[in-house]
């Protein structure tokens, strides 16, 4: 058996998530095993780097697998094939053969995810599919930052969590939140929120955005981060910001 | 009665195109004028600079209408009534009073269609409803500018002419045509084309990127335009490039 590392590029727009779930094949982890089994005769799982739900995109996801290739067939052969199968809003980009102890989920060290907002009195047709227009108000940046800081490090996330009942440890390690007013290709503002940890809660990323825009509207003050962290209660965080503003953009191993 | 200027842009996969038509309201121009028929409380005519077709996008569309506004009403609240009312894939930007005399499609001087093609042995999933994903081989970019020289002026497009049944002049004059290598913010790259001229005929944008593709690929020469130009004959043209690729990008008066 040989182990693959892919890099996978997806419009989550509409897919039920990455993760196979019992009640639907509309997963991206459920397309690559049933074109990987199929391509290989035998059932093969695909371990991802971690789940992203429904909605969400990646540009930089990662996953690997363990098959025999068939006969002669080189790794390239293999992303070929795979993409050849795949619907159009996926995309293997990368293939490469690892040693046989790489997991995805694993052997992470680090992921980068970013939010795409843009805050505009008229949504862009273009990249609705990709960003969460907040029409409401323009954004406070600066104190969007200070209370950014005030994640960094290593916390108990529990506030910032979307599973009530979850069991395993809730603290994690934010290494870089950076905020940017940057434009998009036709011109139109955006602040792109990127965050780098060394792993993020359920819909973590979307809480701490929800949170973000409360402070840069004025709702929160950005100090009260700190209560909110020190609080261990979901329901003293924001809004959960809606899935199509986030992309997992880059796996660090 | 006032008379209104608009510029819209839109994501025109879902639709049949700007114009409508009997057997179907699924246009931008039914969308919009099913909008201010509402407002008004008459049938308004919206009168574009001129027609999409089916699946081709506008970043800057613009069109006229007349109407007298509803007691008290701005311009700016008519365009906050009609973004309201639109689809999230159609978007008015902008809306002036203008003089009663001018007209979208007889005022217009000249127009700038933008052809997106992305040349990868993989399609990006980010870009896949905005470009026309080239898979087969790399381009010659230079022969296409050379071709594309060729056309650069006033000529009988009659070869490049999408309705056979053409029966008014197919003389055009078109006054540039630029070929550029760009990266989008995923950093693929693409082929951006630019034409600007004072009128385009039916699919001529989308016939003339199918035959430059055809020189860059060495199926044509770029000297051969000549002779495809004085056939005035379609047959003698390339293929028509499909519509996703294709963006009205300005409108100029």
């Amino acid at each position: 058996m040989k182990n693959y590392k892919i890099t996978i590029q997806y419009d989550g727009t509409a897919y039920n998530g990455w993760q196979v779930q019992n009640n639907t094949d509309n997963t991206i982890q459920g397309k690559l095993e049933h074109i990987l089994s199929r391509l290989s005769g035998e059932h093969i799982d695909v371990n991802g780097s971690g789940r992203t739900d429904a909605g969400v995109h990646a540009y930089g996801q990662v996953a690997n697998f363990h098959m025999d290739p068939p006969e002669g067939q080189t790794p390239e052969d293999i992303l070929l094939y795979i993409n050849r199968y795949l619907p159009e809003d996926i995309a293997v980009t990368d293939i490469e053969e690892v040693d046989d102890r790489f997991h995805a989920r694993l052997s992470a060290k680090s992921k980068t995810y970013r939010y795409r907002l843009q805050v505009s009195p008229i949504a862009d047709p273009f990249s609705k599919r990709y960003v969460y227009t907040y029409l409401d108000a323009p954004l406070d940046i600066d104190s969007m930052r200070k209370a950014a800081k005030l994640l960094i490090g290593e916390h108990d996330f529990r506030s910032f969590c979307g599973n009530k009942h979850m069991k395993k440890s809730t603290v994690r390690t934010i290494t870089d939140i950076t905020i940017d007013s940057v434009y998009d290709s036709h011109g139109v503002k955006e602040i792109a929120i990127d965050y780098t940890g060394d792993g993020f809660l359920q819909n973590m990323v979307r809480i701490i955005t929800g949170t973000l825009i409360e402070v840069g509207t004025n709702r929160r003050t950005p100090e009260s981060i700190a209560d909110t962290l020190a609080a261990l209660d979901r329901a003293t965080a924001g809004y959960t910001a809606p899935p199509q503003g986030l992309c997992l953009m880059e796996v660090q191993y």
